[in-house]
């Protein structure tokens, strides 16, 4: 399965979507599943983000970790404006200051959760994995576990799952773990986190700023887990 | 203001989103939130429905409705499939028979009002109105009342106007009408239906059918409303 990840026979398991951004957090919710068995669809999202290269590293992640398929959706956030990641206008800033920072994309958790919804649906999954995480948050409001729970109830109500009765549910594996956290338990499965891209404005090649939110507490992450940091940094 | 609808000066009235499809139902919708004095945002999506006329009918709405702005969202919901409505290898039934249609679209309204509230919050807007209804529903599991209350507290906590503690409210005006009732209501704010197109496989004219599930509710509504059916058909 790539990496020593060891990895029970994907034949007669259960499904599960997971969504995929690219980033370290993600990846590690993806090992997670994978390890406890579940046959994955890997689902990205491609919504005018600055950190395109996020979308390479996905399909890096996919293929290295065996996601039975993997898609990119893509859609336009950008029409609808709002935050420095999708919208040129705005520059990223280096020390936000504010509870909600300027790159919260407005609902994005909402929306990428409500696509892979559709998904799962299509696919008779019951599971979705999201690498979500309340302790190194950024301050985004739907990182949070009961927005999570509220969504969770939303997904019972909307779908066929619903209706027919059986629960659906939505895995956050890394809810309650600190980055140093996640870190450690990704290397306990294998990960190579040199494929993974966090940075908000990350180069051609995927190579990391080192200066936005986002470098800051992966670089941190890494230093308190006491792992080698594999960034490649520009 | 067009069609004779009275409506309140816009100015310092509060903003609200409305899902804009270009049906009949979602029509009404922005005709009563006009009336009810809010600053309307009406929004579209072209998910690669089959019915693609409902878009030009949108615009027209929107138009003649006095919308402050109309955005159509582009997103491949074909991609994900599972749906007479996007998937072209299905055909779109004349009687379906089970209790959810086969013309379902996976999470729909699930991704249209996250993407609503995307917008919503960028906009600064607190309300949100979709044409909902819960009697004539064609046994979409995402019309049901309780679905659209779970989506409100999703929305409280998905976003900043949560996390700053006022409420987001979605208005669902027809939820327990009648397609009669509807139109009764939209007749009485001055619309003229001929503008609106309901059919699961319009023509490039935007005439209906007359043969699909949709066709049939608006043919039943007008019938029963003792309005006459204003409604092209091929």
């Amino acid at each position: 399965m790539g990496q020593g990840i060891e990895m029970p026979d994907q034949e007669n398991n259960k499904r599960a979507v997971v969504l995929l951004s690219g980033g370290l957090d993600s990846c590690t919710a993806l090992a997670i599943a994978r390890s406890q068995g579940y046959e994955c669809y890997a689902v990205s999202f491609d919504y005018g983000q600055r950190h395109h290269t996020e979308l390479a590293a996905a399909e890096r992640i996919a293929r290295t970790l065996g996601a039975r398929e993997h898609i990119t959706l893509k859609l336009d956030l950008g029409q609808i404006g709002g935050s420095a990641l999708t919208d040129q206008a705005i520059d990223v800033p280096i020390n936000p200051e504010d509870e909600i920072p300027i790159t919260y994309v407005p609902a994005r958790n909402t929306v990428f959760l409500s696509l892979a919804l559709g998904w799962a649906e299509v696919l008779n999954a019951d599971d979705l994995f999201i690498g979500v995480n309340a302790v190194d948050y950024s301050g985004y409001p739907d990182c949070r576990p009961e927005f999570i729970r509220a969504f969770e109830e939303v997904a019972r109500l909307a779908t066929r799952a619903g209706v027919e009765g059986h629960p659906f549910r939505i895995h956050t594996p890394l809810i309650n773990l600190t980055k140093a956290d996640i870190i450690k338990k990704g290397i306990e499965l294998g990960i190579d986190y040199s494929i993974t891209v966090s940075c908000y404005q990350a180069d051609e090649e995927g190579r990391a700023c080192g200066k936005c939110d986002s470098c800051r507490f992966r670089a941190e992450g890494f230093r308190k887990a006491n792992v080698p940091d594999p960034t490649r940094y520009q």
